[in-house]
């Protein structure tokens, strides 16, 4: 029974996991899990993850939730997966965890609530928060600077200094490509004072491709129809 | 040289490690760093961890902030650990990993941003936040019960069903113990509805007595502290 991923590609760790099994020739079934119908909620899907989340996965008999650890389980139980996404050497595999750890708090609490408050709140049935949305988008635009200054340190092609990407690599950049659906003006004026970010986020593309591009078509589809309904003055509802 | 912890007691992921450390006979140069005076962020301590949080190690040459990431490491590449703080069994280890993942955006973000808005902020130079204190409480809350209901399912002692601690719960235990220095009632208020979180509690102080005790004595002193102020009507600042 092949592998069974429950996500919703408007998830960005979601996405991070698609992409890695692609990359790796990793079998999977997906599932998908309609975040905005609320799927995530049903007694059905929290057999399969109890907290209500997506990405879950289902291996075998074994569940797991959460998308770094399944992004670690993923690489260390599958066979064919390239060693630089999460190194058998417990030093580079430390510092990768010490990313995936700093994420959740810094810049995922900072891109995700941002571009919740600031745009796909009404999709969820949520009022838009602009006071929340301000404060996240300093949050995120912090984490932008420290994750060039430290992580993305000289001419690094990828985090800590490397020369292929991590499973650290495509869990950010998945979180930072989230900022797709918001209004233009702003992503720009977030995004383009970080050039190495910037640079970074065409590296895992392009290492990536075409599974990136492909995963990624729905944010792109979202996109759309949220700056045509927004340039139409129509109100957002969930269907999207 | 041995290994060097840069902590504050006062940090609820420190005295995890510190425990932790203790625990496995691991020997270590304790090294305070003060978060009420701000050394965190003092160029001396950016060089050990440019993030400037606490806690963060060095071993040897190698440098690692992030508490989860140190758990660990310290797991792994000490040889004394007992396997079941983070056992070797790959589907041992995912579903730890998972608990760990989990934490930060749940019961670390409300615990932790419950207590520093309802009665830590001004020992930081930071006003109290009512507001954000109500919020933070009600994800504590919620956390507090998806714990009980999901990896204390039954009679377990430890999380996941587990009859002896992993650092999941050595990591998960520390941030509900923050809890100490809020106002008794609210704390009681909070914790109490939670009958197998407290006996959980129990077995984790008791499983790493006397250790437990003994790295949350400053936590005591600070809420015996803030106790005394509270019913003085002082007003509260940062010499505690």
């Amino acid at each position: 029974m092949a592998l069974k991923l429950y996500v919703d590609r408007m998830s960005q760790p979601s996405r991070a996991i698609l992409i890695f099994c692609k990359m790796n020739k990793i079998d999977f079934e997906e599932v998908r899990i309609d975040l905005a119908k609320g799927q995530h909620r049903s007694p059905e899907f929290k057999e399969i993850n109890p907290m209500g989340q997506v990405p879950a996965i289902v291996d075998g008999r074994f569940r797991l939730s959460e998308s770094h650890a399944i992004l670690i389980y993923l690489a260390c139980v599958f066979p064919g997966v390239s060693d630089h996404w999460y190194p058998a050497d417990l030093f580079s595999r430390a510092k990768i965890n010490s990313v995936l750890d700093w994420h959740h708090s810094n810049l995922r609490r900072g891109a995700a609530a941002y571009v919740l408050n600031s745009t796909l709140a009404p999709v969820l049935g949520l009022p838009l928060n602009p006071q929340a949305a301000n404060e996240a988008g300093k949050l995120l635009c912090e984490s932008l600077s420290k994750i060039e200054s430290i992580w993305l340190k000289g001419n690094a092609k990828f985090l800590l200094g490397n020369t292929q990407p991590s499973i650290a690599d495509l869990s950010l950049v998945c979180e930072i490509m989230q900022l797709e659906v918001v209004n233009e003006e702003d992503r720009q004026r977030i995004l383009d004072p970080h050039l190495k970010i910037l640079q970074w986020i065409e590296n895992v593309k392009n290492y990536t491709s075409p599974h990136f591009e492909e995963v990624h078509e729905v944010l792109y589809k979202v996109k759309e129809r949220l700056q045509r309904r927004l340039s139409s003055g129509a109100k957002l509802n969930s269907k999207l």
